[in-house]
């Protein structure tokens, strides 16, 4: 019993190193974006024998994971974009979760979207088993106006478009012509983009304008209670949205998925007033 | 086709958003500890119908996705110390992973934990079923000397102790006594550590000092190549380390596992050598 | 000889402790703003029998200090403001001296001024002659907008204001009527601006609409190479821009020196092309 | 009237702008240096026609400025060094001035230098009047261990003897010899400490042993209430020390100042005790 009362003594004797931990406030009245991206996924890739160029299971996989994330954190996250094994998660400019805490916002949102992602791995890659467990690392980064943030998802979807078409005649020359990866490498090497579609169409016959949107432009979420984002639809997946509703209905209700353009200005005129908030 | 060489252009106009991102670095030769903080366990443990106070099988499985996290960062992680939902990290001082950078560490490592904490789950929890992915938050704290980390820890310490010593009389009143839970909160109101002792004597039977040491001190890893740590066994859950070898052997086996005493110097006697590095 | 060889061997072995020096970046596309503030300049004032409640000489030391401040860093300080003794300085939110190193543009604005406003101290104070250094302190703020810019220097201009207006009362009511230090304060508890207003009038004859702007609403000096600022000049002033570019006529002919109010939309309709660069 | 009562309203509504500010709290138990550098002093020394290589009156004008320093500071710094146009600063590893906010520390330190080198201008300059106000920058650096400290230190004063021995040869050269900068520049090209220490003494009759060690090994000064530093005196500057005695009698009297070497260990054995605290 004197043991316990010296441990509670004690305790407070050690206290003072509470000093030594830090708190970094995020700047207000700029957009926060957390982004998750898969550590070493080249590896966990080829362990999970995720279909070449793109694996649409795992992309489902990163969609739900994220959904997840948008619910838990609701109705702080306005708009989330995700491509190949990275997300970005954007929080409401006027957001004051966790008091704006850097750290509590970065690992809340990595830590779930990890957890989502082991959570949903049945679903989405049925018998074929999740190995070991993934991991993602993430960063915090603050952009002051919209112009900021939608450069960002710009420069994310741009990212993505280089690389599919990159990895879309990669991986034809590899699995359709049986080139090694180093000659496929070779092969391409030097080209631009206009040689690559070149390059699908008169070897493979592939019109790279009519491959999937989901895996053209990435998937973007956008929070809208009870109301349809007035968004083009003309090449959004469907069946990926029917596919969350139908697994998560409660949850997925209030976010609108798609796989169209960021780029340009359509989609901005009509997400603008529920994203800059 | 015209349409990519513009994409093209345009990520490197949008590339500026990269300077955006900040880094910070981890102050040289201090131990950088990453905790890791169940997020709303409270619910989660209501939920997964957790015993109580202590729930073996939960920090089993705690002590199980720590043990992924040494091994992941191996051989980076000296040591690490667990109780209830949290778990700490300690990084050698000398450690260079990813440059020391800040935000790569805490969040590899808390995806990691969140992650690994799901995929054991079936091995901890058998038929009953995670019902949905849970979040942890994440910090790294800077310790300059060897002192302020032994503080630290036998800081955790002594939460942890005070803690169960409340739970199990708490819970004692309410699961063998009928009470409630806000009449046990009274009962227990302005006691002090010998009063809960004498309580779960005489009302209970309960002989604190016999409460398992896993409940009562939590669990230390510790990371020795090799060699086995010669830290005092006789309040070590063999049956727990026994556990992992079992289940992780190529893994576990570089890693000792204790729920023995941080606050003396016996320990520090044994590991000093081993931590810092 | 064989000493010196050492020493270099040496520097470059001690060298490794450049790594713990950090550089934190100011967050881009930000207005950066640098305010300085006396420090202990309660003491100060009275050690160098500042008059009460304002000495002009001292206001206008500062004025030329600061605009020390704005020649050296010029062009990347677009606006400054001044009151009391605190000065704040906006950079562009483009701009990239230092890098936007954070630390660097913070001591170099405060260094530079405290060192301007000891070597101007005799053409503001002539014979009085200045009795030992004054120290100043310094910090960087960022405003992702201008209307946060704005709200800043209307925080600002309207502390001005206030403060102004208690002072005036209080030294009236210890220099006029003999109050003690003690009996102003307890004679001015619970006074809103309005019973401050009529108690000047009423008493002292003074009608504070009519005190000077300089007094009133601070200084504003803005930077515009060539051109005037139309800011409307009824309450400029004349007598204070005259001062500087009799004194520093090079030095002082891209700025333009106000005492207008800052908070009302017509100033920023004047300038908003020159600062939001 | 009324607009005194919406000014006092206003400022409410525009207050939320201090929630821009943050703050960075330096780690505790480390050591924390302030290290301030002068701006542009190649300039500045042209300007103000510094003798060279080494102008003693500008060495003695830093020295004093510092000392002001650790008066105004007192009795938080414990140490300083100085060489050349830059002087570090070394806060107690327990300091809490300022809950030891990092803007704080910096900015009150370089301000405070600025304002002193002007302020003692006179006294060591004389009839050269001072022509402009200089700049310093400034910045704090933790260091965890009273070794890391040690090698900092090691590492300025390492660096101000590979100066001094090159510009001495440099200047030597240029001014007994007739070379132009760029003949100098050329013939000390590829040489190494030996070799200057040979062209001085063989072409200029030079033995850099026996340079002043002001020069040489920069000054340190300590602090020590009402003890003396046994630090080995043979290569103190006495006449360094009685000039600032004779100026600043009471300031001066519990600080110690050397120039003696600060690599080897004598100096520490000496100071380690009124260092480490």
């Amino acid at each position: 019993k004197k043991f316990s009362a010296n441990v509670a003594m004690a305790k407070s004797k050690f206290e003072y190193v509470r000093a030594f931990e830090s708190q970094e406030l995020c700047l207000p009245n700029c957009f926060v974006v957390v982004r998750v991206d898969g550590k070493n996924f080249h590896k966990f890739s080829d362990v999970h024998k995720y279909a070449k160029p793109n694996d649409a299971r795992a992309l489902r996989l990163m969609n739900k994971a994220a959904l997840r994330v948008l619910v838990e954190f609701s109705p702080e996250i306005v708009l989330a974009y995700g491509q190949s094994d990275e997300y970005s998660f954007v929080f409401k400019r006027s957001t004051e979760i966790y008091c704006r805490r850097r750290d509590k916002l970065v690992t809340n949102v990595v830590s779930h979207f990890a957890s989502s992602f082991g959570f949903h791995w049945k679903e989405a890659f049925g018998e074929d088993e999740l190995k070991y467990p993934p991991t993602f690392d993430g960063r915090a980064v603050l952009y002051p106006t919209l112009t900021n943030l939608r450069d960002y998802l710009s420069w994310r979807q741009a990212d993505c478009h280089i690389n599919n078409l990159y990895n879309t005649a990669f991986w034809s020359l590899v699995l359709k012509k049986g080139l090694s990866p180093s000659e496929a490498e070779e092969r391409l090497r030097g080209t631009v983009s206009s040689d690559k579609n070149e390059l699908l169409f008169s070897e493979f016959g592939i019109n790279y304008n009519n491959e999937p949107e989901l895996f053209k432009k990435g998937t973007v979420i956008v929070r809208s209670m009870n109301v349809n984002v007035p968004v083009p639809l003309t090449d959004e997946s469907a069946e990926e949205s029917a596919f969350f509703l139908s697994k998560m209905p409660k949850l997925a209700s209030n976010f609108q998925i798609r796989n169209c353009d960021l780029i340009g200005n359509p989609f901005w005129q009509a997400v603008e007033s529920l994203v800059d908030v």
